[in-house]
């Protein structure tokens, strides 16, 4: 079964990104800055090159790639909880090349902003914290 | 012209669905469970493997198909309104494999989650529900 | 650093656009006649055809290319300010086709709606207003 917990909008920040910086060390200080500990994230914009995860499921590791190119966000999620007592934003992101053509994974640090702007809504409730779980080696929720 | 209703944010649901279980329908018991009949869901996570749809215009019937390898899920987003007097989640999925390409579609029954982060917005306001639609063949909401 | 302004939830408008309509312009239109001027738009469904915008940071200028064939829409994700005083939706769209295959970009005039629901969340708080930003060469919010 589903396990979750129930909780409230309470604001919602609407802002771009700083062109050059790092897309997902961006998205994390504005969670620091406003104390975001839960919530969810969505973006669209342009980056100079992207740096993408794909979790092995079998050997339950990340394996990077990095995608040097000039590309579109045509879509950014997710989400804000905590993880070692900071806020940690989990996006996955999916962008386009010259043609259209499109690549996707998780958001890693490595993916340069050209401009972003992002929706976060920072929400009340009981907190999520990331820990680890045995069973797909990932860093989830406690609930 | 565009034909809509003015809802509001009632509740959000944040959670994760169960290692193993079918995507679709674990998030259609969470609609179930907490009474959900109008709403959106947005997701993130990965899959064993996905079952996806796609709507052929001309003959007004889904072509389903199978991608039988580990994915990550890059977007998940979908909406929920009645089908016969029940919740049903309508979502649309993109996933990625492990070189970063993706892959989209209607999401069906036979997708299996590895780990999933959900978000359910529940509204309030108009019920939509959803009837069939000559013109394209689908069902759709009556407004 | 990133900059952004706090804004919160006002109301939600849930429905479908036309079928042929321009998905953009059904969009823009919805946006218009409920007065939205600060907000963000979701939505699914499936493409006639799609007309999608790449922006290339070198020569600071968007190509445009069509994709003419049926594409379901995996992910429509964008957001609602003000330009030259009228409500513009600023969107990126990911599509599949039939073989899942998954195409993106900036959604431009001349997608054409076959289905599409959406949702627009309408927000109150300051102003965002677009206007042409030197570094970058796009419309983006002065704040």
């Amino acid at each position: 079964m589903a396990v979750y917990n129930q909780a409230e909008s309470e604001h919602i920040f609407i802002g771009k990104l700083e062109h050059g910086a790092d897309l997902l060390e961006e998205l994390t200080g504005v969670c620091e800055e406003k104390n975001i500990r839960l919530g969810y994230v969505v973006a669209l914009g342009a980056v100079r090159k992207a740096r993408l995860g794909y979790y092995n499921q079998e050997t339950k590791e990340y394996k990077f790639f990095e995608l040097n190119k000039n590309l579109e966000i045509t879509s950014l999620s997710g989400n804000i909880s905590l993880r070692d007592g900071q806020p940690m934003v989990h996006a996955h992101i999916t962008v386009s090349d010259s043609n259209g053509r499109t690549f996707g994974g998780h958001l890693a640090p490595g993916t340069i902003v050209f401009a972003c702007e992002f929706i976060i809504t920072a929400l009340s409730g009981p907190q999520l914290t990331r820990d680890h779980d045995d069973q797909t080696g990932l860093p989830l929720w406690k609930i």
